[in-house]
C-alpha cells in the first residue's frame, strides 16, 4: 500500500449555509474538527462540498477563515479546480500558501470532448503559474459529473513533465477496472490512488492504492479511517461490509442533501438540512425514512458537535 | 415572427487571447465593431467566446472595457450563467447596470440531473438578488455540451413567477422538434426564441421564433442577418442554403478554432488562431483544407479588419 503524504482517508467536506445561503463558517470549522478528531482528513471544496456552487473569491475567504481558526493545513487537500485558469491558479496559489498538503484538482469542465492535448496545456499552464515547489496536485477523475476525465495517458505525460508535483489521483469513476489499471501503471512511480468511494477502500488498499476521498466520511468519519489503517487485520472483509451496508443507505437519494439530512438528525441541528440551488433539500419524509434506516443499522456519529 | 428586444442574429463573439492567453481587447472590439457594421448583434461571453474559460472577474473588466470603447449596449446580450450565484449575480448586474439589452443565462452546468425545482431556485435566487427590473434575461439551452438542460416546464414556470424578465431563450439543442415545441407553447407569449444555429434560421422565423445566434455568425455575419430580416423573400430558401453551405465547412472540425482560423487567414493576422486550453488550435493542414474549402465556396467576408 502505497504511504500518501496526508491521511489515507478524506472528506469532501459538507458545506452548511445559513438562511442568506452564504456558507456558515462556524458550523463548517465545528465538523471539520469532528472529522480531524476521528482521522479523516479535509478534502474541502470537493463535489460533495457543494463547491461548484461557490465562486472562487468565496472559497479563498473560507479557506483563509478555516486555516484562521486552527485547523492543520497538513489534513487539508482543498478542491481548487476550475474552468478557468484564472480561478484555479487563485485557489491553488492560496491553498499551497497556507501551506496545504495537497490540492484536489478538476478538469476543465465545460468543454467537452476535448482532447488530452488540451488537458496538459490546461495544467502545464497551471502549475507554471503557480510556480511553487511545495505543490502537489491530486488529480479529480469523476467523469459521471464532470463529464470530462483524466485518461491514463494524460496521467503519464504529466507525471514525466513534473514528477515532484502530480501526486496523485482521485478515481471517482466508480469503474474499478479504472481504478486497478491505474494502480498496475503508477503505484510504483509513488502515485496516491485514492478510490472515490469507501466500496472499493480494501480492494484498494490491497492493490497498492493510498486510501479513499468519500463522501461518506463526512458522517461515517471513524470506521472509514479505522478499516484503512487496519487493511490487512483479521476481520478487515467484516469491516468492509459493515461500511458497505452504511453507505448503502445513502444511496438510495442524492448525496449531498441526504448527508446533511443525517448531520442535521444526528447533532439534533436542522440547519444542516439547507443546500445551495440547483440542489435541493431532502423531504421530512425522505429524511425520516432516511434516518430510521440508519438508526435499524446501528449506525452512530459519536462525539458529533 | 416575433420582434426581438435586440438584433435578430447576434453572434457569441469569438475572443481573441495575446501570448500571455490573456484577453486581446483591442482585437475584441474590431471584431466586434465588425459584426455590428454586419447588422449581428453581440452575445459576447458566450460558448464560443471561450467564456467558461475566463473568470468572472476577467468577464466583469472586459465587459466594462467593451462599453467604455463605444460599442452599443442595445446590441449586446452577454452570457452571464456561471456555476455559483454569485459569479451569475456579479455579471448580470454589471451588464444590466451598462444598460445591456438582456443577458444570456447558462443553467448552473456542475451538478448533474438537478430537478426543475432546483433549476427555478436558482434562477428565482439569481433574479431577486439582480433586483432590477431592466433585467431581461434569454435562457441558454445546450444540452450537448451543459448537459444541464433548460425543460418546457421550467419556462413555463419562470414566465408565470417572472412574465417580464424571462425575455427569451437560445436553444442549441440542435434537436428542431425541441424549437417548434418552444414556439408553439411560448411565442404566444411574447417569449423570444433564438436558434442556435443559422441552420434552422428560416424554419424558425417560420415558426414564429426571433432569430438566431450562432458560432459561424462571427465570420458569416452579412448574409445571415439578410435572411433574418427578409425571410418572406422569394429566395428565402436559396438564401437558407447559401448559409447551410457554409456553416458545413465548418462542422468538420471542432467550431471555436475553426472560426478563429478562418478569421486569421481572411484578416492575414495569425494572432487569431490562438485558443485557451482545454482547447486546442488547429494544425497548419487543417487550417489550408478549411479555408481551401471556403475559397472553393466563394466565401468571403468583407471589410474584415
Amino acid at each position: 500500500m502505497t504511504q500518501p503524504a496526508i491521511s489515507r482517508v478524506l472528506a469532501p467536506v459538507v458545506t452548511p449555509f445559513d438562511q442568506q445561503l452564504e456558507v456558515d463558517v462556524n458550523r463548517l470549522i465545528s465538523h471539520c474538527q469532528w472529522l480531524i478528531d476521528n482521522n479523516v482528513g479535509l478534502a474541502v471544496f470537493g463535489t460533495n462540498s457543494e463547491a461548484n456552487s461557490m465562486s472562487a473569491n468565496e472559497k479563498v475567504d473560507v479557506l483563509n477563515r478555516l486555516h484562521d481558526a486552527g485547523l492543520p493545513p497538513s489534513q487539508m487537500m482543498p478542491g481548487t479546480g476550475c474552468c478557468s485558469i484564472d480561478d484555479t491558479v487563485l485557489l491553488t496559489r492560496t491553498s499551497v500558501s497556507l501551506g496545504c498538503t495537497g490540492v484536489l484538482m478538476l478538469p476543465p469542465f465545460y468543454y467537452k470532448n476535448v482532447s488530452d492535448e488540451g488537458l496538459f496545456r490546461h495544467f502545464s499552464e497551471v502549475v507554471e503559474r503557480v510556480a511553487d515547489d511545495r505543490l502537489r496536485v491530486y488529480l479529480y477523475h469523476i467523469p459521471p459529473i464532470a463529464q470530462v476525465g483524466i485518461s491514463l495517458d494524460l496521467i503519464d505525460r504529466l507525471l514525466d513533465a513534473y514528477p515532484k508535483t502530480f501526486a496523485g489521483i482521485k478515481d471517482s469513476s466508480g469503474d474499478w477496472n479504472n481504478t486497478e489499471a491505474m494502480l498496475k501503471r503508477f503505484a510504483s512511480r509513488g502515485f496516491e490512488i485514492f478510490s472515490g468511494a469507501e466500496t472499493f477502500l480494501l480492494d484498494n488498499c490491497r492493490g497498492g492504492g493510498a486510501g479513499c476521498i468519500s463522501a461518506t466520511a463526512n458522517v461515517h468519519p471513524g470506521p472509514i479511517a479505522t478499516l484503512a489503517e487496519n487493511w490487512q487485520s483479521d476481520d478487515a472483509v467484516q469491516q468492509q461490509q459493515r461500511l458497505n451496508d452504511i453507505r448503502s443507505a445513502f444511496e438510495g437519494y442524492v448525496m449531498i442533501p441526504s448527508l446533511k439530512a443525517a448531520i442535521a438528525a444526528y447533532s439534533d441541528d436542522d440547519e444542516w438540512i439547507r443546500v445551495r440551488p440547483p440542489l435541493v433539500e431532502l423531504d421530512e419524509s425522505q429524511r425520516q425514512h432516511l434516518v430510521t434506516t440508519l438508526v435499524e443499522r446501528s449506525f452512530e456519529m459519536p462525539g458529533l458537535i
